[in-house]
């Protein structure tokens, strides 16, 4: 259940909640087990993450686990995840990391239409057939929902020069 | 309505469509107008797209529109689009041009269990009050909703050194 949070200075919320009247359903494909159990606690993005030094790990649903065939340790991925806590009817945030309102779309926070997250991360571990894989770090809470994984290529995943 | 294919050799399925047991809603945010109206026509990754040399648009529900504040021409942004005719049920495919299976996240092919694409695009242009976005190329069908837009970063979306 997302959570109710204040509306601040310049933000703008649609009159309903999106969430509501979906268009298609997402199917969550794992779990992440991270070492942030608290919001408190939990890194704002990846960068801090990363400093923090936590590893963490994706866990597939059993069914899933054959579709990591082909993934290498070393290897970075996009991981797509689920911010099931996270509100989805605010077009113009004030987040106070930025200073001034901005538009949902201009950011990277949790909250927006549909609460998909999006980190590169690289594979540190892999047991293919458990459907477990390590990763140097993530910024969301441990049992965040898992929606993709993704292979990173560099030539789809850097703006062109 | 997803499109049936035939299972190539080497491919592995899922015995249930695991779409038909959503865990969560997707709201589509907009459309893409691009030049693609038929499948072959259309490239095969945003790369093959870029060499094509054809502009594409995202056209916003009108509501969304105030959560474009922020974004400029020239930036770089993720698009994340729902390819409405790909299948959910593939765990190891068999593409063309890789030439051996593969597990299905260890590949960027639409089939996989959400069928949420994903590429990295600059600005050309920018209407934030019709709603609409024009974008340097990219790899889909006219038509194909739009789930997310989000600035590129690259703390976020370069993996680390």
């Amino acid at each position: 259940m997302p959570e109710t949070w204040e509306i601040r200075e310049g933000e703008v919320a649609l009159e309903h909640d999106p969430s509501l009247q979906p268009n298609a359903g997402v199917v969550f494909i794992g779990t992440i087990r991270s070492p942030w159990t608290k919001r408190e606690d939990c890194p704002k993005n990846i960068g801090r993450a990363r400093e923090a030094g936590r590893a963490a790990t994706v866990v597939l649903k059993p069914e899933l686990a054959p579709a990591l065939a082909g993934l290498k340790v070393g290897q970075p991925i996009v991981l797509m995840y689920w911010m099931n806590r996270a509100r989805r009817d605010l077009l113009v945030q004030n987040p106070r990391h930025v200073g001034d309102p901005r538009g949902t779309f201009a950011l990277r926070s949790p909250n927006r239409p549909n609460p998909i997250a999006l980190s590169t991360v690289v594979i540190t571990s892999l047991d293919p057939d458990a459907g477990v894989v390590g990763i140097d770090a993530i910024d969301c809470l441990d049992g965040t929902p898992v929606v993709d994984i993704k292979p990173w290529l560099e030539t789809v995943d850097i703006p062109p020069a």
